[in-house]
């Protein structure tokens, strides 16, 4: 099949190419760098080294055996998405090119506008060049499970069926996301419903889980074709950022409580679930969305499983919860549905301690890198005032 | 009170600045005039002729003895939102300042996304610069009930509360809106709702119906007094059009079976609920939603009550429905609340007839004007297509 990834620079995207070659797709992909430039701007860089886009396609070309067709260029500008579009007539346009960073959106008015704008403008520029270009292809959009916020009841994959006041109805599930960010999403997946709807473009929107893992397999050990894997407090999640904060022996911060409830994945699982989406595209005027995440867990929990597997590899570090800089609920119900990747074969890993011991196996020898950039662990973009880093909620450990 | 509206130049901005100061507000505005250069974009003029903004200032100081403050400029630059804001010391931010049609975003990609950009524009920069001069001030933004589409259900005011798979909860309502312009809206609703909850910003946003008329008591006859009202199109909405239709004898058009049910409200009721809603602020960090019309009608009901009027009056037209461009249910529920102005005060005037015959009597002068334009009244903006003019669904009668 051939597979358009906008984005194909970033985390996901330089994965998910590589995922496709070996599954014998064949890949074309864009970005303008841009999401190098914004982990420059939080004065980090990338844990794990990453190559030049030249040398990376050299690497891939050389691991794969067929080449990627990549345009350096920016998709905000539609003569460009127009001409990819006729040039390589993709089957699946993978939508990666946007911002997706919930607290770099919460930064000023500006990054907030920037953020919803850009987003906004690709996914836009895609969908008119699909219809007008492609009109058979499938777009396969990222969302996230952040659009769907906490409610007090279980998450459908999209919709809901409901009685209201003697009616019954199929609606949209209500989205309450939670910084400009996640709302830029919810714009997004709103757009992409109405133009299925609108021209019977055939759409997946990915409602996707906290993604964690520093690799997948056909990477091999050429450093050219390794992902990124960032830490910052804005651009690191999680379970990435929990191991990087592991490896130099920064306590690992859960903020608040850390009661919070996340879906999450493994990015092997990640790639496994998207070229499932690709491989079993939607009907024509299908708008279908799949909420992708393994399993469930508190924050707090992972960072304990991120301790116990540091201490068996020998690497001593304490979980110091930290002032919670976003407006979020500790504690809530988190139920949602994952069976629409199930029916398509989706199996998910289980062994997430497995999964983190790869990844600070592979981070253990960036250990220099890491700790020159720790200043960038402690986040000091706060939801609802002035920045200023946020504080430890216990005492801060000696180790800190 | 002190009430600043963005987009005070329009349809219902300039009607609402007279409103007020007869009330005994202080009200100041601003505008770039893009409303008058849409129109013109569309082939189109007003109905009724309008001053510049110079004379209409000139005119509302000599007719209510204070004077509007007025900032000629386009409210995407942000440096300009701070200054009025730090000048005028608003307690009231009444956002009219979005391109409100619907079918100018259906064009094509660049209206769709000048419409999205501009809409997102104006709303976060009146949001970020409530918060950063003037947080106590109400924001008061107009969204409409085309936000909600047409469900299977009723349609409650904003939020609604559910059972779900055994949990309940309080959740926003569903939004399938059925344009780029209505999607603009819900985008701009979900943003002002999160600000609302991020900063506890004050705000209402109102779904309003379709709104009629051709004036307000305190315009006299002043022509420097008098709103637009278009009846292209694009920009002229169902009744204002149809009135339009009568005074030059071309069919009254609705569009597909006319059984589309709408909620709609004569322009004296939009500045009363705007009004009442203005002079009730919501409490801090409070996100209130109220449906804002006085009845629900189907179209082609209304295009036989303006038939009816038109004929008391000498007017001979005929009710020739045309094809539908929109992409749009015929036949469907539409239940919608609208207690919260109620709860306020408002009550609906219930005389449409005597309304429409106003509106006739107003616009009679201007015949020669409208028949000068009389090729904006078929639609050639399609939903799903290339632009081509809609036909008759019945045979064209003669008059046309």
């Amino acid at each position: 099949m051939r597979v358009f990834i906008a984005g194909i620079d970033g985390y996901l995207g330089w994965a998910l190419a590589q995922h496709l070659l070996a599954e014998g797709h064949e890949v074309a992909g864009a970005d303008c760098g841009l999401r190098r430039r914004w982990v420059e701007e939080m004065g980090s860089v990338s844990a794990i080294p990453i190559a030049t886009m030249t040398d990376r396609l050299a690497g891939a070309a050389d691991r794969h055996g067929s080449s990627i067709a990549f345009w350096q260029g920016d998709l905000r500008e539609y003569e460009l998405v127009e001409e990819i579009l006729r040039t390589f007539e993709p089957e699946t346009v993978v939508h990666l090119g946007e911002c997706p960073s919930a607290p770099y959106s919460m930064i000023d008015r500006e990054h907030a506008m920037f953020v919803q704008t850009n987003n906004l403008s690709t996914t836009f520029n895609l969908l008119f060049g699909i219809r007008d270009v492609c009109p058979g292809a499938h777009l396969l959009k990222l969302g996230t499970m952040g659009e769907y916020g906490t409610p007090a009841v279980p998450i459908p994959e999209g919709f809901f069926e409901i009685e209201y006041r003697g009616h019954r109805d199929r609606l949209p599930f209500p989205r309450q996301a939670g910084s400009w960010y996640h709302w830029s999403k919810v714009h997004g997946s709103n757009n992409v419903m109405f133009a299925s709807r609108l021209w019977g473009l055939r759409a997946t929107d990915v409602m996707q889980g906290v993604v964690f893992g520093t690799r997948i397999e056909c990477m091999d050990d050429d450093p050219r074709l390794r992902t990124r894997l960032d830490f910052d407090s804005s651009f690191g999640t999680a379970v990435n950022r929990f191991c990087c904060q592991a490896i130099v022996g920064h306590p690992l911060t859960p903020y608040g409580g850390g009661n919070q409830k996340r879906g999450f994945l493994s990015l092997v699982d990640s790639m496994r679930c998207l070229t499932l989406a690709i491989e079993n595209p939607p009907a024509e005027g299908e708008y279908r969305v799949f909420n992708q995440f393994a399993q469930v867990h508190a924050v707090g929990e992972l960072a304990l499983i991120v301790q116990s597997v540091a201490e068996e590899m020998g690497l001593a570090v304490d979980v110091c919860h930290a002032e919670n800089p976003r407006k979020e609920l500790d504690e809530h119900l988190f139920e949602p549905d994952n069976q629409g990747l199930r029916d398509l074969g989706y199996e998910p890993t289980r062994d997430v301690p497995g999964v983190i011991r790869d990844m600070l196996e592979d981070l253990v020898p960036h250990r220099a890198r890491i700790e020159a950039s720790r200043a960038v662990f402690m986040p000091s973009i706060r939801w609802d005032g002035p920045h200023q880093a946020v504080d430890f909620l216990q005492a801060a450990p000696s180790t800190a």
